[in-house]
This record gives structure tokens, sequence and C-alpha cells, in this order.
């Protein structure tokens, strides 16, 4: 059904790009993906942060500019946890990790009474969120490794349609940021292909991109382990999840992602922490135009406010200490302000 | 100057577009990317693969059969060596090594009295052909890692544009085989991604694969080892290519490869060898219309002819045993004849 109303839209666009050269519309404005008038960023406040998406775009798709890229050339980064969702107070990866515990342990009871298990299985919030990193470790490789690719895209599609953020009581898929949904289509609309360079998991991620995003599943760039190629006892042939890191996509781990997975140098690169510091330095350190974005977790009503730069005690997700906010100023990069740049945060509010 | 060909060549298309559909042509016809009546491979012959590749696309694009596939699932993968191009009698990315042991060793002058470094450069070809595979390995190590993917790719660059294959006295990159340039453009032409699957460097791929096959770098799935990032004296960060394998995309590693860099399994897959054997498997083990096809190397007038299925001895590369023409056989796979099933070999033949 998914495919059909796809399909449908396509031919709806195509049928309105057809109105639209019948009515003598300019190919440009085609190229722009929208029609002349229309904001393409109606969720975006007027401002520096809007302003700076709209100069990147026209700068890059002009061929009379001399910044012009060419379309195959057009490559955006996203990060997304704190970028593109909510992230905050936990991934939600993790979450799904500690969900499928019991899980694990049904298959594997000699774990019922091990450390970090016996723990999780406890439902002691307050014990849970003091495991360590190694414990934490620990679950990842006993929740994400040891089963099918198939098996693991099963349980985790199921899972990412009902499970709930605790403070929002809404799926983790409805607390995407619509402003930024709308910098995705818009780039997409000018001939960007759109990836999502995420530190967690990219199998993980590649299960809901394409439906909530538009960001198929080879263009999700996410920390990544080792899988092996088998067969079944019927002679079918499988992949297995193994527990053998290939690629950390944090920090450094970022460009190193980027250059593996896409092979290019993105033209644009949006982040909110000091997890995606490199990939906005590497972003810019190519030749014409270029574009870095910082999202400022700002607006304690309509979301979060965390991190130093606000005065706020650190935290252990979507950090953006002062350091990040210098180096931001510096390199010209562009802060996005929640609180200011974005008129409306969830797809939901109207 | 290549950039703004293709603008005009994008330009050109759209024009065709637009009076293709001035004069009333269908959006069907245009979707299957050729005029109809108009032979979308013309440089095969009439025959069982011919016929095995039209069928796949009619049946996977046309919206009323059951074997339908939305276009955004549309993969397609290829083995390079063998079957997009020439590999015999040696991969053109191992001369490349060999051609820049010279250059390895005016930099570490110490390597010149070791071996296997000190027999490449006695250029005894026979004492060359016959170094283990471990001393090949010292080979690659030193030649394709330690320096900056931005170094690397100039080199690669450089001598991708000057190396000669011996026998033919031509350019590796004009010794690609034209009919499967077409099946490449025809498979994009109906919404296909075409990636290369290869046990080659991914790195090395990249430098010409856009030119030579119309594949962009993003979709070059290869041998890839890990990049280190860092930042040059200067501040400006860069990326080193390090000697340690993150993938040898090669039998089992080429589905691991495509799981990992794409996360989808193909509905078609292109090999010529052992090599592929793996992907092939996987590709058919999918549900719905699946294509699987080998290119088989009988033309011994033309190109070369090895393989012990064709009664000759085996050769270290492209080797198709008996044992795969079995599973071909069992399998459903479609072998292509370059002696029968093509008209050309080479673009520059007429």
């Amino acid at each position: 059904m998914q495919h059909r109303s796809l399909v449908a839209i396509t031919r709806r666009a195509a049928s309105a790009a057809l109105l639209l050269l019948a009515l003598g519309a300019s190919v440009p404005a085609l190229a722009q993906g929208a029609a002349p008038g229309v904001d393409p960023l109606p969720s975006w406040n007027e401002g520096a942060a809007k302003q700076a998406i709209l100069d990147f775009v026209k700068d890059t798709t002009d061929q009379s500019s001399p910044r012009f890229v060419p379309p195959a050339e057009r490559i955006a980064t996203f990060d997304q946890d704190g970028t593109l969702w909510v992230s905050h107070p936990i991934f939600s990866q993790v979450m799904y990790c500690l969900d499928r515990v019991p899980a694990v342990v049904e298959n594997k009871p000699e774990l019922k009474k091990v450390e970090p298990f016996k723990t999780v299985l406890s439902g002691n919030r307050e014990a849970i969120a003091k495991l360590s990193m190694k414990d934490l470790e620990k679950i990842l490789v006993a929740t994400l490794t040891g089963m099918s690719v198939d098996d693991f895209t099963a349980e985790a599609s199921a899972w990412i349609t009902k499970a709930k953020h605790p403070k929002f009581d809404r799926l983790y898929t409805e607390l995407v940021y619509q402003p930024m949904l709308e910098v995705l289509t818009y780039l997409r609309a000018n001939g960007y292909k759109t990836y999502i360079v995420t530190g967690g998991g990219q199998d993980f991620v590649r299960v809901y991109s394409e439906r909530v995003y538009g960001v198929p599943p080879e263009q999700v760039v996410g920390t990544a382990g080792a899988t092996k190629f088998g067969y079944r006892p019927d002679g079918t042939p499988f992949l297995t999840k193994e527990p053998k890191l290939l690629l950390n996509d944090d920090k450094a781990g970022k460009p190193e992602g980027i250059h593996l997975m896409i092979g290019r140098r993105p033209n644009a690169a949006f982040g909110n922490s000091t997890g995606d510091r490199e990939m906005l330095e590497y972003t810019m350190a190519g030749g014409g135009a270029r574009l870095a974005m910082l999202v400022l977790h700002d607006d304690a009503q309509r979301e979060f406010a965390y991190g130093p730069a606000r005065g706020l005690p650190d935290t252990k997700v979507g950090t953006f200490p002062q350091t990040l906010d210098d180096e931001a100023k510096k390199a010209g990069w562009t802060v996005i302000s929640m609180k200011n740049d974005w008129k409306r945060i969830f797809p939901f509010e109207r």
C-alpha cells in the first residue's frame, strides 16, 4: 500500500509539472522544486538560519553562479539524534536495546542472574540509569547481534511502530523536527542527495528512514557491525549480525564513514553536538559553497534546553559546549536556535 | 569542463523529453528510457541472454505485473573485473600497484633491497609473476595506504588516464564491454540504481566509475580499508588511508558488502567468476522477479577464452569452474557467452 501511494504521489507530481509547463513556467522554477513565491521552509522564522539555507541552495543550483555545483555532486549529510528527531533524555535505540533484554534472556536463561541483564530486568530506573558504558556495550552486543539481518529488521520494525517517548507520550517517529523535514525536502527538490550520518546503528535507522525522512536505506551511514554470510539447512543464504564493529560513526568516525559509504565530501552538513564537529569541519574544508549548521536545543517549553552553551549542566547526549559555540562562530557555521528559528517543532503541531 | 558538458547533455535530454511530450508521446514510453521500437541493447545478438534482460525489465517495471518492483527498490549490482571490463591476464589495479613501487621506494629507500620490492624494481617479469600472495599483500599495503585520500585519488587518476593493457595496447578504460554499458544504461533508464560490487579497491574504482560506467562513487562497493581523520599543521582536516581492512569484497564478502553499503538485496546481479557466486545466490534468494547473469569468457579471438568450463586450464583470475556452470543451470542463472551473445565487445569496434 505504501508503494502504491508513493506511485500515486509521483504521478500527481508529474501531472503538476506538466501543468506548469503548459502554463509556460520556466524550467529553472521547476528545478527549485517549488512554485515561485511559495515558501519552501514555512516552519522557519525569517532570520539568519533560514536565509543561510536559501542562499546556499540558490548559490549552488544557479548555473550562472561561480559557486554552482553540478547535480551529480550535490550531497547533504544530516546527523539524526538531536538534529532530525528528539534524542533527549535517552537515545531511542538504547531504549530499544533495553526493551529487547527480556526476549534475549528468555533465549539464554543463564543471563538472568548476570549483570547488567539482572539490573535491566529489575526495572529499577535509577539503577539502570547508573549502568556503565561497559555494561551498556554488553547490552548492545546481546540485543543487536547474533541474529539474522532479517530477524533484526522484523524486531526493530515492530518496536518502532509502538515505542513512545516518555515525556511526549508520542511515537519516536512522530518526534521528528518539521523544519528539518522541510530542509530535507527542499534540498532533494534541488537535486541534493540527502544522507543520514548517525552515531546510531545503521541497520536500526534504515528500518524507518525512508518512511520517516524520505531517506532510503542506501543513504543511511551509521555505526555498523560486520555481518557473516552463511546458509540455512535448506540451502538458503542469509546474513548474521556479528559482534564486530566495522565503523563507529561518531566524531572522527563521521568523516571516515562518509568516505567509506559515500566517497564524496558533502556540500552541506547538519548536526547538534560534539559528535558532529569533525563532519562539519570536513564539509567546510572543501572548496566552493559550503553550509554547516548546528541545532541548538534552547527551547525548554516546546522541546528541551540543554548544553552548557545555555548555562545548563552538561548531559551525556547532544552536548553543545562553549568550545563548539566558539568554533561555530570562528568557522562560519550557522547555529539554529530551536526557540527563535523554528515556528513549529513537530509535524503534529498545527 | 566535464561538468559543463554533463549539464549540456542534461539540458539536451530535457529538451528531447519536452519535444516528445509536445508530440504526444506517452509517459510510460519515457519511463522505459527509449523510444518504442528502438533496441535498447543493440550490441547483443538475439537469444536467451538478451531476452532474459528484456523480460526482467518488463516484468519489474510494468505496474500491472505481479512482479512489479517500486522504483525506489530497484537495485542492480555488477562485478567489475571480467564482467564490465577486461581483467585478463592481470587485474589493472595490481598493475597500478606494481607501477607505484618506484615512487614508494624513492620515499623509503630502505625498501630498495627488501623483497618483494627488490624483485618488482628488477623488472623481471617472470620473477614478478611468481610473487606469492603474501608478497602481493605487502605491495598493496605499501602502494595503497599511508597517504591521504586526496593524494591517492590524484595518483590513481593520473595513472588510469595513461596505463594500457599489454595485449590490446589500449587504455584499460577503453576495454569496457559495450554490451554491458548498454545494460547499465538500460537499467538506469528503467529506474534501477546501478552499483559496482567489486573485489577491487573501492577507492580505486571510484576514481573513474562515473566517467567510464556512469556509476557515481557512492554506488561503488569494493574492498575497503579504514581511513583516519586528522588535521594538517594549518588545521585543515584530512583523511589518511590506513593499512586496516574493513571489507574484503569478494565471495561471501560481496553480500556482506552489499548489506553494509546498500542495505537492500539486489533485484539483479551480474558476475563472471567464483568470486561472484555468493552475490548471485543472495540476489536470487529474494522474492519476486530476480535476474542473475554470468559472463563466460569463451571468445579467444575477440577477447580471451579461459576457465575449465571450456576445457581450458584454470587461471588465477575470472575462474568459471564446472561447479559454477552446474550451479548456474540448477539455480536458473543465465550464462552470457561473449562469443555468441555479443555482436560487439568494445566501444571502439565499429
